[in-house]
Parts: C-alpha cells; structure tokens; sequence
C-alpha cells in the first residue's frame, strides 16, 4: 500500500560463497560463461555409436559393435557409456543398455537409434553467453545448483536490509521476568522478530520503551542510526493515545505520513518516514500487529531485499462455512481455517469478535480479505484464502 | 514411500529459548498455566461502565457519567481505557471513544452497550490448564507469540536430525577447483545440502568420493557415526555400476534393501538401511538427485524432525497447456510452468527429455506427476501442480 510508492534505494551489493548464499537475492545476471553441458555425453546407460551403423537392427537381426576405449569412434566400434559421461568422438548416438547384449568384445545393438538419440547436445541445458539466473531472484537449490553446474563458486548478491524493531507500552513485560497486576508478557518483539527471519532478514532488537514520548524518541534515534526501516508495536491508536506517532515526529521530518487505515484489525497503524528511512507503527495487540506486518511490512522489506517480485502466498478458492459480519468501510482480514469436505475446500472463520485473541492466529491456516464494500461475508459464498506457510488442509 | 515404513526413533528432546525456537519442533504439549487474557480488558479504546446504566442512551439524551481512576466502578461512574487496558472492577461493558464526548469531569454516553460488549474477558483466547499449541508442530512465529503471552521463556522441543551428504563420481570436481577434459563441477551436495537446510536441517558435508567401494565405504563409516541419516549421490545405476550400493553393502547390515524405483527421473535409485540409519542413495544427474530428495528424503526427514504431519507442497488445479509422453509403468515427474491465461491456470511442460538439464528445474515452478499407468499427459488435460516455494505464479 503506501510504502509501495516509497522511494527505497537499490540495495548495496556484497560478493558472497554461493554456498553461503540460500534464500539470498541474486543483484546481477548469472551469465553462463560455458556451454552446459559442457560437452556432448549420454543420457542413459548403454553403448556409444554412430546412428547410421543401427539401421535396421531388432533382436533377431542385431548389429554387432567391437568394443573399445578410445576416445574416437567408427562405425564399427561401440563405447561403453554410464549417464552423464562424455561421447567418444565421431559417436552420434547412444543405445540403452537394455537394448544390448556384450559378447565377449563385442556389442549386440538390438535397437536402432537415430542421430542424437539418448545424448544430451553440448549448449542444450544453458548456452555460453545467456543469462542462467537472473538479478532479483531469490536462490533457492535448484538456482544454486545451476549456478554451481556452471562453475561460480561466488555471486553477487545484495546486502541484506536491516530492520529494528521496538515494543512500547508501560504495561509490557520482557519474557523471563515477573509479571505485576494488570502487566502482559511482550510478545510482539519476538513475533515481529520472527516474521522478519522468515523474509531472510535478522532483525535488530530495540527492545522495550515505556509509553513516553522522550524514551520512546530516544530508541528511535538509535534505530534510525543503526537501522534501514524500524518497526514499532503499541502506543498509536485512533485519536487517543499517540505516544509513538508524536515521538516520530519529534525525531524528524517528515515524520508521520499516515495514521489511521481503514483496515480491520490493525486500524491504527500508521506509516512514516523520518530521514528517508521507513517507520512502520503498528497497534501493541499482538493479532493487529501481525496482520499490519503482513500488510504493509512485507511487501516493504520484499523491495529493501531487492526482489525483482514480491513473493505471493499461496491461495485457494474456498466457501465460507459460516457466515460472518465485517465491517463496511474498512477492508477486513478474517483469519479462516480451510477443511476440505464433500471433495471441496471450505473456510471455517476463527472468532467474530476478539481481534485481540492471538489464538485466532494458531487455530487459522489463513485469511480472508473482505472488501470494504460489504458488511459480511456470507455462508456458501466463494472467497479467495491466502495460506499461512507450511499449513496442512486438513482432508 | 518405502521409508515410511522405516522404524523411526522419536528424536531427543532439548530445552531451548523461546526466542531461539523458530521452525523448531515443538516436543511436549505447551499447556496454559494461566488465563490468557489474564484479566478482563477492553477491546477498544473508550469507557468502561456497567452496561445497565448506558439503557436508552442516544446522541439526544446521553446518559452522563463521573470520570473516576479508581480500581471500582460504579453505576454512576465511568473509567477511561485504552485497548488491552485491565477493566476496573464492577465494570462490564466499555463503550466506543466515538460514541462518547468528555466534558469536564464528566463524559456522555451516546449510545447503550450490552454486558460484555467490547470486553476482552479473562480465559476467552486460551483457558488456564488447555492445550495451547500441540506437540508435533513446527513453531511459527503465531505460535512462539502465544507461547511468549503466556509467559513461557523456555519451550520443550525435538533436537535436530543430522543427516550427512556425500558426492561421488570420478568426474566431479569441487567449485572453486579447475576443470580437466571430461569433468563437471559438483553441484549435487550444494543443492542436497540447501534442501536439507530448507527443512531446518543442517547437514553434515562428507565431501567428494572417488568411484572407489573402499574410499566411499570409508566416508560412509564416517557418516554413520556422526549422523542420523546419510544420502549419496550418484554412483548408482540400474544393473550397472553400483559402486555405491556396493560400499553400503560392505559397510553394515541389512544394507541395500530397494535398487531401482518405478519412477522417472531417478529411477536407480536405492534405498538402505545400516545400523538402523537410513541411507538414501541418489542419482548422480543433479535433476534426479533433486526429484529423488523430494520424494523419499522430504518424508524422511519430516518424521526425522518429529513432526506430526508432514508439510505438504502447496497444490494447484491447471490444464496440460501441451501434451508430453511419458513412461508407462513408471511414476513421472514432470517439471512445468504454470501461468494463468484467460482466467485458467495452464501448465506448459518443461522439457519433454533431457532429465539431466538443471535448467529445467529453475526454469519450472512446479511439477506434475504423471502415473505409472499412462504413456503421457495430454494437452487441455487436468492436472494438479505441487508449486516449488516462494514460487509467483504469473498473470
């Protein structure tokens, strides 16, 4: 949403070991330097030959081949190939073992192959010259394995961004401590925390600030040194308590650009920018925070990775197996759980009310977005659910 | 597959920080040992009251309230909070910020609330002695935030499987090293290494064997004593040069018990167990090897980790956007890109031969699998896509 029209800078570069490099984004083209293969070989098991020497050869009437080592063949010689080994110069084809029978130093081709039959073409997988990934990508195995295959044992890859994040409220505990009357654990740094690592980024910890707008200023400042964008939990809310908005604008300019989205939950999100560096304030309850985290910081930190897409999750198309009102004028996310029955997927929603019951996020296995246009969505009605990672629909 | 009927032990448990526990495996039920919330809070930003002196409340005839900070309510008196914050006792219900104007010490209501309206009530997330998140599950960053707000610092979970890559084959030769005539650059412990590392897993490197039973015999000893589990790569083909099911073989009992699996890539394949660990032998063509760790390595490891159900790849619904052959009798699977065209999703098969280009695996975005009892998948056909991660399918 907003941040989209953020300026972000390109990332800086670093030159890193491919094997160190999973899940990083690549920041130039990998240019094949090599064919790949880099030379004609067989594809299966079996005997290197000249096609034209099979013609016409069937179990009864096979063609018979001397065996040999050498590294040129004729018509009248055959080579023993295991997949993936070079072809003896001159062969053009490779029979199948299964096709074959050696006699002593001979071969029995009971199969006829025509040219390049059972060979993988020198060039065929990538050719010399053509970009074999390209920048923006993110490297997963397969990337990695191509990569390697084409001898790079470095790649240039981008700086990973760094994101502070910082927990507000005087009513906020750190894990490990005691609890007094009417305090709550603070469970937002380590979700916030844990949401960055799943994007591949190692987030830094500002940890807590009382609902003062001095300390709270005081953190900032220290984020925004250390830090490319920071993201706050609690102390912003509609009209009320602003503790963490009015820190923002005390710290510089522009400040805050938005506060307030019509969203439900995370209503009182707000979006700033202070010294070119985003500042994303998201509300302290721990089920707004991770859906303004998911609405507006991941795709932020997707373009700060340099991604040339962001990465989608994952959808399927389901029907609500229950009604559930949402709000008009506020584009609503309901957390659903996906079940199939009678062969078709249904999307069961997890609490009407209670956008405040972090369990609402355990007992889903994903979303929903209600548009802003309609007070509910109805039982029997087709919506798209976006999936949580790694979830089970449970058959 | 077959190591699914592999005797698994359950893995060692460790007691590990929450906050260094994401992706782990939960080991023990995380049970609540208190209310969560632990006390009666306000959902919104507004009053609290008790709801039955709010009756009849309209913009015209407010009902008026006494603003007070104390820890008891009531009937004539209201306390300001802000979402999360403790209700004062006596109150049952708080009224919306927008449904209510402050004048001086006192504040409106314009608009009547019901008993428990805009309450978050004590125990309604998760009730004191429940199961909060279930032994078995990979811990997400929802689930670390529920544990977090319930005050554990500390989690139970399973210790990780150690699993031990090994490459063998004559021609390879490790990246950052030269190339002779005829060799390739190692690419299969990188990819096998990052798909280990994809699971959460990091293996253990056996390096490069030679074609040899002895030398690969001996790392494989090494492997046995560090590991869990081992997988190889290449050295293995259908009824040829098996130097390493041979290794295996020498190297404990039962050894090799499966050689050769009904699949395409990857059919030489073999499955072994020494010393009760398993050890999966893989193809030595980076594609097969990569479609072997899918199908038998991915199961494996998931019960390795002590999940309680295995992560599924996600699934889509296309049509063949071109038919491709395939081999009866053998499971294929099928590398393709899925894209959407005239609101439909389509699969374009990648490469109908060549199961050796790794480009085809960056190139796919997913793959199908074609049954053992068709000679291919015909254009317009039904299909369903297991889409590889992070994967965009394009509009």
């Amino acid at each position: 949403m907003l941040f989209t029209s953020l300026q972000i800078n390109r990332p800086k570069t670093q030159d890193n070991p491919l094997s160190l490099s999973l899940n990083r984004v690549l920041a130039e083209d990998v240019v094949a330097e090599v064919d790949l293969p880099r030379f004609n070989r067989s594809a299966v098991d079996g005997y290197a030959v000249k096609a034209e020497a099979t013609v016409g050869a069937t179990q009864f009437e096979p063609k018979k081949f001397k065996l040999t080592d050498r590294s040129v063949l004729d018509a009248k010689h055959a080579k023993r190939v295991w997949t993936g080994n070079a072809l003896p110069r001159g062969a053009d084809a490779v029979v199948m073992l299964e096709d074959t029978k050696e006699v002593e130093a001979e071969v029995e081709a009971w199969a006829p192959v025509t040219p390049g039959e059972n060979i993988s073409k020198r060039g065929e997988d990538i050719r010399k010259g053509s970009t074999a990934v390209e920048a923006g990508t993110r490297l997963r195995p397969q990337q990695l394995g191509l990569i390697a295959a084409l001898g790079f044992d470095r790649v240039c890859i981008f700086e990973l961004p760094k994101i502070a994040i910082l927990a507000t409220g005087n009513e906020l505990v750190a894990l490990g401590n005691r609890l007094q009357k009417n305090q709550v654990f603070d469970a937002n740094r380590l979700v916030l925390a844990s949401l960055c690592r799943e994007l591949g980024v190692e987030p830094i910890d500002l940890g807590i600030a009382e609902d003062s707008v001095a300390e709270i200023a005081t953190k900032l400042r220290i984020g925004l040194q250390r830090a490319d964008a920071i993201i706050t939990s609690g102390g912003t809310s509609v009209g009320a308590s602003d503790v963490v908005p009015d820190a923002v604008n005390n710290v510089g300019k522009p400040g805050v650009i938005v506060h307030g989205v019509a969203m439900r939950p995370a209503m009182p999100t707000a979006l700033a920018v202070v010294k070119e560096k985003p500042i994303l304030i998201l509300p302290g309850n721990p089920v707004a925070a991770m859906i303004g985290f998911e609405v507006f910081a991941r795709p932020l930190i997707f373009r700060m990775l340099g991604l040339r897409q962001a990465e989608p999750r994952f959808e399927v198309q389901a029907r609500m197996n229950r009604g559930i009102a949402t709000s008009l004028g506020r584009r609503n996310f309901v957390r659903v759980n996906v079940f199939r029955k009678d062969r078709g997927l249904f999307a069961e929603p997890i609490s009407a009310r209670g956008s405040s019951m972090i369990s609402t996020m355990t007992r889903a296995n994903g979303y929903v977005v209600g548009p802003e246009s309609i007070e509910g969505l109805e039982e029997g009605e087709s919506v798209t659910v976006q999936l949580f990672d790694f979830v089970k629909v449970a058959d």
